[in-house]
């Protein structure tokens, strides 16, 4: 797919998930899955309302059609019609009137940011509100407030989604993604969009090593329910998992969040991609203090070799968790880019082997196999042309690939070694291949 | 006891032990014990003499009732009586007249401090001796001297000294000093006086991981006879071991000389402290050539986790090893400032853990245990009172503990991803304990 | 020998070596042997031509007389009895008359370096060819050449040459040169005739810790053969190896090429030289893709504990691989002052322990062996004559090695905590072996 049509492709998902009313459960994040699943196809899935999940119980399902907050005057102040963000996320029902001085305690809003409408969830403590403009709540007008909350909570499901492409081997990368948020854009449609993009680049790569796994959940709880169901499994398979989000925003440059081990293959790689491209990666260290899911995947109960990738995080923007967070903000073709770029890193995760040198005592000779100059002539390496020159430069590779392939050291290593990069090592790798010098240790 | 009643008592034992004539055996020695054994419960024993202790035979008890030099003139040049130092220390008995010429070679002065007499011993070589200072040495008139040095030696023991405080495990924690050194202040009395602080100290905390250990000996023999004693015992269980030295001079901050296994729990619990406030304490590094009966504890047929505390060493002031090492250069407030700091130590050691998660997959919900905000809202974090700012400084370490409490990890590593203190971890702690959420590996 | 005579049989032994017609194999390489085989007692061995050696097959050996190439005129441009660089190296014999445009093929130059005659082989591709200068090469005239290369391959051998000192164990160092290239000196005779010297002094030492294996190859194939004929007893005995090259170059100092393994005895040994003698020694890392036979026992197949020594290498000079390569570059005194620094690189790997001490329980009781002073004074220690700080270095030397002697920790290490090199702890080791207190591990 052309890069316009991908370009094209997100930014129409993006205008249809924008304006639905989501949350960690219910309808609006069962629609959600539904308008990525147009673009590939996602297995839905789920864990039943009530059921202990760990240390937690999963809620019920939130159903809410619509609420409106209208003053003395017959002024409509808070409307989700208007903006998803104008209701408590999670909120009960509630229809009644409500004199001004006891609805300010149901009332949400920023005093920091006086025009912008916060988003504010409460899961698991029951109760009814609204978020508003700081600037507009402090101008209400005393009186009696009609509260119009039509929401109830059904017993259903956390509901799940996943796609999987398989590889050449079961060892798993798992690229997960959270959709419970509603109207907000770099933190929330900017993850699931970038998966879909992967997704659809991964499923055209000629050869897999290793099998991909999509999975979309609501956050916190859709990725407990996810490890609940699969997690057993999974920490016997996966080679590397990465959680994506803030992927949207004007931050010149990607930012890896290590893993809780800090020194898995993806930390490595992506340590190396930051020395050597520091204008395209960033690195943050691993904290179980904030951040999405990585910190469930991260738990020390499970401690699975899962980063996160990121742009213009949580905290970095004004617009973290309020109603700046659109599109304006959030831009598709930083979409298109962030995507590429992981798309790479997970092309030199598939082929950083380590790979086994099959003629590991002493050097194979490599003349009778073409990789080697059969006139050994000073001529030939110092004054060369630029043709020679890289063929000089792909014998180094060749010998320093041979001689670190003992399966204790991998592409990343031996590219450290190479002043390289993973890709700019591949031809090398593919004759010794071809050659029958070199065999992938993973398949 | 407040720290006025600990000045007094440490002042007045100072007074007490300062002017006893001790050795590495006998009755000055055991006479000390019994002056510090009226204010911890001193436990006596001993290995008696002529037994090998490794690759020693313990000596004799030196008895020594006084020792005079007396001029041709009758001029009385050194007397036990006035100084304890003048004789040279495990002197052998002698009466008798000797010519200045013949008796030089068994006098003792400091060319370099010519008004001070030092204090020299000779343990293991019999001979008899007198120190003084080297000008009333130089302007020693010809003639004959009266030597009258009452000693004898006599079978008996090494004797050494212990008081236990038990703990809820019998991990142990060693804390000794020396006490063999006549009348000096910084490099003898300061060890036993904070030692003694820290026993009443410990004494009163409500609760002990460790079983603490207060140990007196003679240097060097008695840490062997100690060791030959206790020690195939002490392997198993000691957690942690510091000889206390020179604690009472005037460098401003505390000394911690690292084990010689370099990573012990106490020198990652220094090593942070140091980084965090250079203020107070500073590293030394382990060595074998200088230092106290930590080279016995480090030995490497024992390789014990055991450090030293000193303040004012060997080595860094004119007073070591003479008459100058008085309370005026060893001040009682130095005492009881290096006693807090110690008992502060010995309090984030007790405390360090590692604790076990007792959730470990996923977090667990803390808003229904009150650790966790029931109301997610950026206003509830970003803008708020000092009040809430705690809050999110707590919930910060609620998380770090949780994540990293997997036993691998103890307080000191997850205060250093805190950038705070064992100390500032311990209310989050504790709440995660009465939680059932965090459990003491140790116990 | 004094120095004056290795300098004389480097300086004869050179003058015989340079005009012979080496090769990888054949009566030049087998006449080389034997020159060195007059001042050391080698031992000749070979593996037969056409045998499987690992990934290779051995060539045939190489009998090539004499090679002429004349010009239309009768004028000789190429004559391997001026200058073995002639002949490309292993080229095939060849009897005709070839016009200059076809003749143009087969012949090699440097334009870089226009006035020299380069050193080219071709040992595994069958052709003919000569070595010029370039800038005779430009002004060959139009015309038919005559070519007359008197040469053969015959089945034989490729030939190994060795001898062994051997020492108290049976733990090996190899010291390894090769010998196949021609008239060239520093890249090739430098380093046999630093081997010879090596060979010379060890015999002489009073006592070897270790067997010394010298051995004499062509380069690559050579390695190869022996490592197929001793490489699985090689690897369970050796404990270090040396290749030597390049040793005559004006560089001021020696370079250490580091093994694959990178923390071996040896390789901590350099750097621990390097560290305090910068200006004799400087350490490369290890690298597959350039050097001499450690590319060889360094594969990872092998990956044995082997460096190399050099001087001026590879690359690092113009005359590397042509007819610049002579005495007048690589000087006589250079690799009598190699041989000097290398052989005492010997004798402290030879020295390093580690040792054991034999009263690993407490500090052993040195006074009653003399190794500590029995009166313990101040004025002893602090205000001595030079006498007595040696005194107080040896047994600061003395308590460190003890303290450290425990099997982890060899004299290396030890030296670095004393600051000072193996050789100066050597003294003390004496002392506390006569002593009965340390013993090596080894033997």
């Amino acid at each position: 797919m052309a890069q316009d049509d991908l370009h094209t492709l997100l930014d129409d998902t993006f205008d249809r998930l924008f304006p639905i009313l989501r949350s960690i459960s219910g309808p609006g994040l069962e629609a959600s899955y539904r308008v990525l699943g147009e673009h590939m196809p996602l297995d839905y899935f789920g864990v039943p309302t009530g059921q202990t999940v760990f240390d937690w119980t999963t809620p019920p399902e939130w159903h809410c059609r619509r609420a409106t907050l209208t003053d003395p005057d017959g002024m409509v102040v808070c409307d989700t019609d208007v903006s998803n963000l104008h209701i408590l996320n999670y909120s009960e029902g509630f229809h009644g009137t409500v004199p001004l001085d006891r609805l300010q305690s149901h009332l949400h809003s920023l005093p920091h940011l006086p025009d912008t409408v916060p988003y504010v969830t409460s899961y698991y403590n029951r109760t009814w509100g609204f978020c508003l403009a700081h600037n507009v709540r402090q101008n209400l007008k005393q009186g009696d407030y009609r509260v119009a909350i039509d929401a109830e909570f059904k017993d259903g499901q956390i509901p799940l989604a996943q796609a999987v492409l398989t590889g050449s081997t079961d060892r798993e990368v798992l690229i997960s993604s959270y959709l419970c948020h509603p109207s907000l854009a770099n933190n929330e449609l900017s993850g699931p969009l970038v998966l879909l993009a992967l997704y659809r680049a991964l499923s055209k790569w000629e050869h897999r090593t290793f099998t991909y796994r999509f999975l979309l959940n609501p956050e916190t709880i859709g990725s407990l329910c996810y490890l609940w169901l699969d997690g057993e499994r999974l920490r016997t398979t996966i080679e590397a998992g990465l959680v994506l989000t803030c992927l949207g925003g004007p931050s010149r440059r990607l930012s890896f969040k290590a893993t809780r081990r800090g020194d898995t293959r993806i930390d490595r790689l992506a340590r190396s991609w930051a020395d050597r491209e520091p204008e395209t990666l960033e690195i943050r260290p691993f904290t179980p203090t904030s951040g999405s899911d990585e910190r469930q995947f991260c738990s020390p109960g499970f401690n699975l070799p899962v980063g996160q990738f990121a742009r213009t995080i949580y905290g970095e923007y004004a617009g973290y968790h309020n109603a700046l967070d659109t599109k304006a903000f959030m831009r598709i073709e930083t979409l298109v880019e962030s995507a590429g770029l992981i798309e790479r890193f997970l092309k030199e995760l598939d082929a950083a082997g380590p790979y086994i040198n099959q003629a590991p005592f002493g050097e194979p000779q490599l003349g009778r196999r073409d990789l080697y100059p059969t006139l050994n002539s000073a001529a030939t390496w110092q004054h060369s042309s630029d043709a020679i020159f890289d063929g000089r430069t792909i014998l180094e590779r060749v010998l320093t690939i041979l001689n670190y392939s003992d399966g204790t050291y991998d592409l990343i290593d031996i590219a450290g070694k190479c002043r390289c990069s993973v890709t700019e090592l591949l031809p090398a790798v593919n004759k010794l291949k071809a050659g029958g010098l070199l065999k992938d240790a993973r398949t």
